[in-house]
């Protein structure tokens, strides 16, 4: 036969962009490597600049970046990282995206409304992106926003492996904030080897529209522990009122267990003075010094990144992180 | 200037599958025309042939097809159909599908799955389908699985305008069969000027996970006219166990109503004998004969259709059919 | 060099659909290996749900599906298989379609036509296809309505073999059912070494359009055993007359060959009462119990389909199964 | 509502390549209008140049250009001026290709050939043509080879026009050069009132394979005036072969009828004296000087084709002229 | 003809991003309407949001928006009404970026770089864009990025018109900063009516790589008004420095005329401070009250923005806008 | 794990097409392969044909074309290469077009032009190239003109490694033929280790517009050997009176060095008599015997065109060769 004849080997590559390069970092130490060195900044008039230092050539590379704030720059940056990743000739190429941008504008409420999120997709894609990999998407249906894989991770058990340590099973109840996440607080109480669920209630009595609001637990939460559970905390107006309610309710105490940690504007004040015994989160989001308070527990989202990336690059070995059963 | 020039015509023109054909009668009719005479039929080993029997050149084609029982043959009918208006010229062509095929298979719920409905929406694209118009999609965030406008009906309207005359507005309630429908129902409550809401519970007990599940209405309902909303009616047994819940906790009476008539398997005979006044739901599928009965009202959905396919081809006139505020 | 680099491995998996499930079962025991379990089933409407009971990351995966009747559910069935796969990060996905659906719409015959074996490619491409592949398509043409290799198998090889054993070559004579099929029938017979050529021809005269039509055979197949060899039998209208014909031209016996058993309508009665010792086929498509007759010989089309899709996963080693030479 | 509202205007614009510029300027002359003027040359190492000397925004632009000798000049002339037009904001662009470039190479009939007719259609899309007009296609499946509107005319009225008052129809037979063109030769019989049908047959015996070849007549032609018919004249070989057998089979006299006249090699020494009392083409490729003889007609396709040019701007009013009509 | 038939109609309208209000206000104005009505803010975390207020169904939209810093925000927001827009039926869609983000990383200079230019076009294009509008390009090449219509406006005439009458043509010269810029200088020289021309020179005395670097001017500007052009002032470095060369050199007085004035970190201090006794741009970007100088001069681009839009609409009447002759 | 699994391989392939065989078996030759087997000629009307004798499957294929004059013939045998190799199932093509085709038509100079250069990468996308090489594009944006790699090789250092030993470079000069080469000048400079630099100036007295032009050497070229650089020698024009003028300011002798000799017209009467001591190119284009003279040297482009394939092969362990610093 005609031609030069090797054995074919792959080689799998992290890159990481300038959001949150601490997880970047974690994911690579996990997996015995490290971060391939790039040049990343930005001009005078904003526009950013990347460039990779060494070859990628036919690499299995993992662009990892996160999206807290400025999220439009650090959206551009990973889009320009995938772009010289497809001149520079890797071979597959995944945006790492654990809280994925523009998820929560996921539909048309209005007409002559963008669904941004399909918008970032088809960014995505249009600047070579071959697959994507996130952490708890707003909604399910998202991943039909991509035409080609799309590794939908599941945090819970990141999150319960640490609470489970941290209360009373046999005295414990999951509570969720409201009647929309109430599927997500079963998981947990599943989870949690059965726990009592409670929920807060919205009562604008259901019965009578338009009427004023107060906030009641549903279920019985009295003298026992509550994980209070949501995937994000945004600006925890939400949390810290349902802490209180579930207080009120006689609760023993509340640990708040969420995936993404967005904490903006009066976020961590709510947080801190909300009368939570604990707040667990993760770092798909970067949660710098200022952002920390002492009741605050942030848990590394890189093992389950890692173990994820690893499963891909080695086709399918670890496929149970990637059901998302009933979400 | 070198050249030809003339004054730009357009052409609105009605194409029907075969699925339901009195539904695009009765819309070319509403719009005061004609269906394009077409000709369909299948091979013995069950391929679809369509020709059409007239000019297409530089139409606005609307191709209209119901996607009811035999969703597969439909579906395919719909896109030869496409394929063959592209091929012939036709300037623009719409998909009518009220009721969009596969819209249940939105999402993966485990590894491997499809996404169904994307891939319907990917069809309709390959095929030649400009843009795509529906009635109460399953899930809004099905818009954002095709790369072009898709027009999203909103048939509560028609719904409520019948009910409104048959049952004293003053001494009713709204009640959704689950909590996942509350929000619809809470349209409804509105559009009928303030009634009360009230839903039925799956009392799994909230707080006890694992154990029997019973149904009870949540809200009160006795004494009064209850309307029970849902999307659609598929085999009626959620619906038909509501209906004895709220007749059982005092309801005066109850009123179904629905957009989507599934009705299959044994749903008529639920619907008959579950002791509703009135099954109330929309042509968007055909309902022959055999599946009608005495308390069932079947509304058209054509003029909905008819004013939003004029406000296609005329460019915007009728933009508030298109809102799906708070959906 | 930064990352982790592996040796490369390649996994070969067979998946089925449901309407041909024992194709793939040969298929994959011919290969040493067995079907991937999936789960499928139709719900109440008709739709189609698929899942894949194991990992198929990094596969080389054949998609095994069979057209026969119920043409739209199986190529649904099919589709919705791809997308699955396509999400779940298959490397590389094969339609196999051993009888390629709508492929006799290969063009239009009258304006205003659909093309719709190009619209089937063109869905295989939107799901996600990279690559087809099937038996004897009904033009060559068609290979040019995929924008990526069609691997185009050839099946004549395997019903020489068996009807080599069947007759005296030396007396035998290859026969065409009309005059479009003579340069298949000449592969015929070279094939058996060099066979005697006749074909039936309708004869409205050739040289007096529009009168009555007759049949007569031409060339010589007085006593001799006669191979009538055709691509598909539909209805068998065709194929029935003309073993009478030839029969009636002083034929020793008849045996009738053709790849694609479709076998709709009459059939099976046409077939089994036109006085051929015997009807050839390959299981292409699926010959339930209830087609088989006496007489009728279903050939294996699997050892074909097994050494090619070896062939595809090894790059190549089999090249000459591929060969469509003068066809 | 906001904005500028005016009434839309359409503009028919015809372009020219190089290759046969009185085609388009009889097109346009037919038309009424003009070829709109462009600049067009070869730079030294054969590159081509083209610019458009006046304003095409918003046109419905028409390129026609011919592919007889140097086709791959003339092809990638024809590309150039469609990028050209793209990126001036013509508003639609119309490949016009009398005699399809490749079309020919529509299937593979080896493995590892191209399917270069499918290649040049890609070709068109992604230079950015909207549609396709062609004449007499080599095979009507060639259709598929375009995703979107292909005008598919048919020569053989003005032929047939042309030659009813070159002979007494009373006494005319229709004669097929080989057993492939029959069907067309059928149209050709009943396009002249139900002439006589007869066919060179190349009498390989069809029964013993392998043996030398000779041509005869099928059919009665003594006495009549023959019309030999084929799709297009190459070398010119085939032809003039029939011709002299036509003869040989005592016809009075014989009108050889093609669309394409390719003539390229010894063609025109071969029709000069084949004995051919006429020979009859169209001009889909341009006839120079150097390559007419006494004998020789050339029939102009403009009509024909401004007739369908007018028909597609207008959108359909003449749309008889696109069936195609069992072929 | 089966179908409803009316005239077709079309509409302008402008819609503006919140970059650079007043631009697209001033352009409405031009052209005799308002900018659309539309909603945009940004979420705490950065996230835009957009909606516009009234129909643009059939809708011929021009997009309006300035890049000159937060260029990633302002990108973003571009490309979230570019989506909605699609969404909501546009016809056609314009952006109008006269500033190009990212024209100035147009080519990797360097291995693993991305092209960015490139990016950003193939975002709008995802995004839904049909066309681009822009104001001198930082290369010509750049419209090669788009497969598309990408209408190059030149500021030149808008400068030149302004100029003329601050100085006495017959005693002025042109002046280039650079050797690079000579080519635009010598358009300049032809427009004032042919005037000497002159560079600053960076004398890394040519003959001698890598000695130092001292600037001098080539050409004769010594009692004269001199014109220095360059198309973009960011920082204002090589400007100011060329100011006082050519001061030096015995210039008159110097004015500065530029296209895009970016004025990024030090360049407003520069600028007054050189010696200029005027600094001319226009306002294809923002210019705020706190960027102002005394000797600064801002013309306003609209004008020649309303005029390219109406010609855009209009299909072509102002063809001469678009010529970029020998850029 | 359910299937069959196989270590990977992966075979490189060079094939050629008829421009320049020589080069591919250079090529070739360098690898320590040989260039697989095809069979290419031309029809009569010109169309082409080729096929591969040797299965392609799975392997790694680099199509090596070289596009010096029949640049329209050249260009669409690689096209038709592409696409049957495609369709063959070749795992990844790679265009290697050592002088891009339609590099000079980058940008549209004049409205209504086309991006010839851009439209050549599209078609090689359309039939099927996953990758390009090339060798000193005529402008570096060209790059952007694809999406994907596009390998851009630099042919300086195989020139300056031949010239070295051709003189003292202790007493050399570099020289530009006009000012828009003077970069290229400097790098050659620094590459000879710190020789001067001068450039052939135009001098149509910059200050003075629309008068006479003479050349001038600009810089220190007396008594020294003088290098004159340039990319492409087309007609020679330009070289020869650089050549002369270089002579004329006293010059010891003159090498001339460049890139790509597409040596058109009267361009060897002009090199062989313009008084250069030698004329030095590389074969990125086939130089025939009847355009070779004495002083005119070919270098073979063909060692750095292998180790950039091997490298490409390799995944990256020669990424140097690719760097295009500072073009």
């Amino acid at each position: 036969m005609t031609g030069i004849i090797t054995s074919g080997e792959k080689r799998l590559v992290i890159v990481s962009g300038r959001a949150h390069p601490q997880l970047a970092l974690d994911v690579a130490r996990e997996l015995g490597t490290e971060v391939l060195s790039s040049t990343a900044y930005d001009f005078a008039n904003g526009e950013t600049y990347v460039r990779f230092n060494e070859s990628v050539r036919g690499c299995d590379v993992f662009v990892v970046q996160s999206h807290g704030d400025r999220v439009n720059d650090w959206l551009m940056e990973q889009l320009i990282m995938v772009d010289a990743l497809k001149r520079a000739s890797a071979k597959r190429i995944t945006v790492v995206a654990p809280f994925f941008p523009y998820a929560r504008q996921d539909k048309k409420h209005l007409g002559r409304e963008p669904i941004s999120a399909r918008l970032v997709a088809d960014m995505y894609a249009a600047a070579g992106a071959d697959r994507i990999m996130s952490v708890d998407l707003h909604t399910a249906q998202e991943q039909g926003f991509f035409d080609g894989p799309w590794d939908h991770l599941w945090a819970q058990p990141v999150l319960v492996d640490y609470i489970k340590g941290r209360l009373d099973v046999t005295n414990a109840a999951v509570v969720s904030p409201d009647a929309g996440r109430i599927r997500v607080a079963e998981r947990w109480a599943n989870a949690l080897g059965g726990s009592p669920l409670a929920f807060v209630h919205k009562t604008r009595d259901i019965t009578r529209p338009n009427e004023a609001v107060a906030n009641r637990v549903v279920g019985d939460v009295e003298g026992r522990s509550c994980v209070l559970v949501d995937d994000m905390i945004d600006t925890g107006g939400t949390i810290a009122k349902a802490v209180k309610v579930v207080l009120d309710a006689g609760a023993k105490d509340v640990i708040v267990a969420a995936t993404h940690g967005v904490l903006s504007g009066p976020a961590i004040e709510r947080l801190a003075t909300c009368g939570a015994r604990e707040v667990v989160i993760t770092d798909t989001l970067p949660i710098p010094q200022g952002k920390r308070f002492e009741r605050l527990t942030v848990l590394s989202i890189a093992p389950l990144l890692a173990r994820a990336i690893k499963a891909v690059f080695d086709d399918g070995s670890v496929a149970e992180l990637f059901d998302t059963t009933e979400v």
